[in-house]
């Protein structure tokens, strides 16, 4: 018996970044009060989500990993209340920049690092002007509770990201995320669509998923978007066992016995029968007939 | 636009043959005249689900491809009709045996065969058995209507196995199934779990997905399956649209304008930007807290 309990977070962000990084720490704080031991926050929480237009005005926003300011404020937070913390950031590496989590341990140690490696580039959202693609891999935290699959945002369209982490060790897999309905793209709502995908990979990866969204509206030149928050817990069978409202700052928990989800993975006996011999494929670029034009309508 | 109607079926079987085949038929029938263009027919459905035993006199039901008595009685129905079926049947191939999907064209021809990469083998569920691993790869029938990937059963727990048909063209992935609840795991229901690791593949990928399964009670020396249908259609973005009960032989029917899911496949921008270069440990084997010990409980 190891229980776990996780929480998700939502909040609205401005352009007073001190005020964002309060009021992440705040949602630590009330997340750990309720119990949780692993927090997740929202993706890039220290500004509004400047890749809603291409200006190199935002990459100010960027900090080395070892002088980043939501970092520094959450460390002692997670030495003093005992939490593992999930933490998106801009990071600037010498000459390359890029989307990236931190993970801090339960204790204040800064586990390491992953890299987003899927990079959206589409109206609104425009992270290729911004970042680099991650070079680090997907990536397993071994945090005092558990291990965790730490991936960020349009990461989490992505199977083989999940597969992988899983193969390496996750026992849950976490998505800072920034998504909303689109001006750009009115009548289309992808809520249903977004928590679909994950819901599959908890249930085809038997692992606890954990995605947490902003919410508010946010205004670019050419669009905005409606941050719709939906953050959610699925259990190993995709189900959802949590979900936050879609307008408001909120908090949702649940809490595992991953022990018993590892036995029923174990037992359930897909790891054992996946045929690697044809999985080559995967690793092959998709035909045109899958591939966007930048320039499409 | 090109809409395309798909047929999802169950219906209970018996050892008698000829009736299963007739009233496999009489779906198909029913199913054209709801205005289906493709029908799924459920898996094995020519006998009882045998596997629930490890029986060599179970071998017997094996057929050549071009002797198999249900393939035989749909080739006419499909070109009488003007659908596509997919066909479920025990293959034996010389010295072989395969869990073999077979998919007619409307018009009734022969397209090809997909033999199941993905073998169980567990209580109730003791294919290893009877069933050599397919060695086709994973197939893409390039029918009438549409491009339809052909999977089978435990397959469709497989992330991979539903990517890399999407990579080759799919447009739906279709499912036959024999799955239900399983009298050595009281208190343990699978059906949303089976569903939701589908309802991800559809999400994950942009493409259709079709299942059907079985119904009515099985009785094996060792215990029984109580297949509970819940065949069901979900669209692009993994709703399910249609889904049959599970206890009644029944159709369900969804349509789709798959040049208008192709449109949006295309432009949802999955495919442009993956990450072919760090997804090679997809090809390797899990590692032993993943795998199950048969022997185990």
């Amino acid at each position: 018996m190891r229980e776990v309990t996780f929480a998700v977070t939502q909040m609205a962000c401005t352009w007073d970044r001190a005020a964002n990084i309060a009021n992440a720490a705040d949602l630590v704080e009330k997340a750990a009060a309720k119990g949780a031991n692993v927090v997740v926050l929202q993706e890039l929480f220290e500004t509004p989500y400047f890749c809603i237009d291409t200006d190199k005005a935002h990459f100010a926003h960027a900090t080395p990993a070892d002088a980043n300011p939501a970092l520094e404020a959450l460390k002692p937070l997670a030495e003093k209340l005992d939490v593992v913390i999930a933490v998106s950031f801009f990071e600037k590496a010498g000459d390359r920049f890029f989307n990236t989590l931190a993970m801090i341990d339960a204790g204040g140690e800064l586990l390491g690092f992953y890299r987003k490696s899927h990079i959206p580039d589409f109206p609104n959202y425009e992270e290729a002007f911004y970042f680099d693609q991650g070079d680090t891999g997907f990536t397993v935290f071994d945090t005092k509770f558990c291990r965790i699959g730490g991936a960020v945002c349009w990461d989490q369209w992505f199977p083989e990201a999940a597969r992988i982490m899983t193969l390496r060790g996750a026992e849950v897999l976490i998505y800072p995320t920034a998504i909303g309905r689109d001006s750009n793209m009115p009548g289309y709502d992808s809520k249903q669509h977004w928590q679909q995908a994950m819901q599959g990979h908890a249930a085809s990866n038997m692992v606890i998923v954990a995605a947490s969204n902003r919410v508010g509206v946010e205004q670019g030149e050419g669009g905005s978007i409606a941050f719709y928050g939906g953050s959610f817990i699925a259990n190993q069978f995709g189900d959802k066992v949590a979900e936050a409202g879609e307008d408001d700052t909120e908090i949702a928990t649940a809490t595992f016995d991953l022990d018993a989800v590892a036995e029923m993975r174990r037992r359930w006996g897909m790891f054992r029968t996946r045929r690697t011999d044809i999985y080559g494929a995967l690793t092959e670029t998709a035909p045109p007939e899958l591939m966007d034009d930048r320039a499409a309508p």
